[in-house]
């Protein structure tokens, strides 16, 4: 038996600690075995010259953890311990940790411009939360909360013509947790319908959930209603401010089918994600579809990501009351996903007017931007634009190569696109398309950004 | 044809918008109908006394939607719309609004005391994060950020002596949140074992992604080995610190059976919540279960809802390589779920030393509360206490009423309380016995609440 060990004063750990540890390790290791006999306090006080207070607080530590047992006079005993079965440690290798690099010019769909964040208002706002409402450090109302449930149900009403109550509303930590929430709560055995080409984020959450999904065709209208209509399924999950990635604007013909799908079985719900709706460049938001009529069938999830800050995770969704029904009998009890301050501070951001002060300035910027890359990008010969009257992002036709070789090119030049083919899952994608996303470039770079491009693709 | 309409300067919607909404709505409800000729910009313009350029705007927002057509020369005509079937609006009535009262003494299992929470420094380092890394409203790694990961790793080292790689950690917004990942990256067809009593959260879980999950007894060492080995679970949900809501502190031997169980088939799996091991009143912290060993076996998950704010959702889990090569592969996607500049606070709030100080402060401050309160409870006659060696509540056994009366008589005087029996799945509970934190409790209301409780009691 080695009791020789090494205390360390030096050691954020307490001396105590570190000796508990010590013979914790060589019982477990099987070096200290059964029934052998611990060294007196004083024994081990002299031994290792600490103090025996620091003796008697690890054997403390040690007899309270079951590691040994003191019997009366005769001194302190190993137990018997199960013996650990040696077993291989998993091979599988956890993934790099690298960051991808970051981008020489950025065309991503999910970036936002950091310049127009209103950082000295909401930090304002924030420390006033935070100085002022102390009581928000305790657990809030699993929904979200009030106030900024109330500022949602007025803000949407006037610029997206919802019909959204408070009551029906849920706040949540990003557009993708309230998909995942809102896919466990419909009905058992539900069938997604989603878009063909269409957002990932469905597709991957109904596979997580072993849900069944089928793959819906779309047309210059978006989703089709006749296959829909062909399929067996009972949820449709649609992006009809600005289809993405095609960016279409469903008329309201179409928007009309789809109801009338809904309401003719009970069971059928709307999935209507807004994900980018704030912005239109060329006219003004359409009103959401769940305001069309039939607010029992149409679930509507609407986010701050693209808006606000992609990174604070502030997004919502509006349910019909049979849903909150259920909602509120199955899932309130997990609690809110977002920190109270940020709601509260969010809550005045909307209720006294910033918000849509924001959105007006960041749409004036980012329209003047989309007009300017369109503008240069028009210069390459042959190219077509589409998709461009909403959002942040759009479609470049460019067909002088195929898809895989632009991005290739592109991606060699330190620029990484997404082509248009990724998004689809059965129908063939239109040859030689990029789904770009303007949010995340400078405006003093979109010149440097064209040229490279035409430089990388020889046009 | 009714086209007088109100239009009023003084909404906050453009006069343009409103028109345009009152047309539609006329269409939609099938007031103009198909292929009725709308009157022409100027004629609709002296009727209502609005310049040409509104009715222009509005009427080409209604072609853009599909509404109406414009035919050359001829004028704007309405298109044929779907008829929505006549559906009755749903009969589900939304739950009350109403939040629960706020006690008169705060024995709730979840809250915190405010005024230990370091308000200053945390604005101060929350600022230095939004005003210096502009960066950081980009979306960030769904992992979470490294700086908090290298933070936490070091910190689990230290005081929970856990085998925690930064690349191994994944934060989230909430214990329950990432106990529902978690659980959707098991092995398909995964059987849980879970406590009983125990914690809520896991049932409700399990119960909403469909998985078995079978509930284990529970003997003075926590969980049985025993009933775990004889019962199909493959997966075993713990809470060994301070089992919920036993309080019992799971001593090394019964651990090291758990971990002897979980080595024996490559598809088990030990799910260890610490959810309050933060603070022990009268021995140190004990170390973790997953420092223990099989490091490929245990889960580890962790929240700081309890030692810092129940409010602020910052949560964090621990994964084997295996599983966090499954996240990486079907949930890194989802991306992250707490504001990033939350986590880069959170992780100077550790890095610098700030995190240790403040839990020895709290733990000062609970510490001499809860030896107050104790001593208070104990003058009742023939009461007992247990489960008060570590986090923020305990258990007190009152044997001279039935638990039931002993909550309806604390509610009666505005004093919300838990038993015991609330946990219990298939067992029994023993008799009489409540669940009461302290956290939430107020020093110098101890006896009062104690004296409210004896009177409601009449002890």
């Amino acid at each position: 038996m080695k009791l020789i060990c090494q205390l360390d004063q030096n050691l954020p750990l307490p001396m105590y600690e570190q000796l508990y540890r010590y013979i914790a390790s060589q019982i477990s290791s099987g070096q200290l075995t059964f029934d052998c006999k611990l060294p007196s306090r004083r024994e081990l006080s002299s031994l290792l010259s600490v103090s025996e207070s620091t003796i008697k607080s690890a054997y403390e530590l040690l007899e309270q953890e079951g590691y040994i047992r003191s019997s009366q006079r005769r001194g302190y005993f190993v137990n018997r311990l199960e013996p650990l079965r040696d077993i291989q440690s998993s091979t599988v290798t956890a993934a790099d940790e690298l960051e991808p690099p970051n981008p020489l010019y950025d065309f991503s769909t999910s970036a936002s411009d950091a310049s127009i964040f209103p950082f000295k208002l909401w930090s304002k706002l924030f420390r006033e939360a935070l100085f002022h409402r102390p009581e928000l450090l305790q657990r809030g109302n699993p929904q979200g909360e009030i106030e900024l449930r109330n500022a949602l149900s007025i803000f949407l009403h006037q610029y997206r013509a919802l019909n959204a109550q408070p009551q029906n509303i849920i706040i949540g930590a990003g557009a993708d947790y309230l998909l995942s929430t809102l896919l466990q709560m419909l009905p058992k055995n539900s069938i997604v319908g989603a878009e063909d080409p269409g957002y990932h984020g469905i597709y991957r959450n109904c596979q997580r959930l072993s849900m069944q999904i089928n793959p819906i065709p779309t047309d210059e209208n978006g989703i089709s209603a006749d296959a829909l209509y062909n399929s067996d399924s009972n949820i449709c999950y649609i992006t009809p401010s600005h289809q993405f990635p095609l960016g279409i604007s469903m008329p309201v013909g179409r928007r009309r089918e789809l109801l009338r799908w809904a309401s003719e079985k009970p069971n059928r719900f709307i999935i209507e994600d807004d994900y980018d709706s704030e912005f239109r460049h060329f006219s003004r938001p359409l009103p959401a579809l769940q305001g069309l009529g039939l607010p029992g069938q149409v679930c509507y999830i609407g986010t701050f990501s693209r808006s606000l800050a992609p990174s604070m995770r502030l997004a919502y969704m509006v349910l019909p009351d049979s849903l909150m029904h259920r909602y509120k009998i199955e899932m309130i009890k997990s609690g809110e996903t977002v920190s109270r301050f940020d709601q509260q501070t969010l809550a005045r951001f909307i209720s006294e007017g910033y918000y849509s002060r924001h959105l007006r300035r960041a749409g004036n910027i980012y329209a003047r931007r989309l007009r300017e890359l369109l503008s240069l990008l028009l210069e390459i010969p042959n190219t077509h634009v589409f998709g461009e009257q909403a959002g942040l992002h759009f479609l470049l036709h460019v067909p002088q190569h195929g898809e895989a070789e632009l991005l290739k090119r592109a991606h060699k030049v330190g620029i990484p696109l997404h082509g248009l083919s990724e998004y689809y899952r059965r129908l063939t994608s239109p040859p030689s398309t990029l789904v770009l996303g303007f949010a995340g470039l400078k405006d003093q770079d979109l010149h440097g950004a064209v040229k490279a491009l035409r430089t990388a693709w020889q046009l």
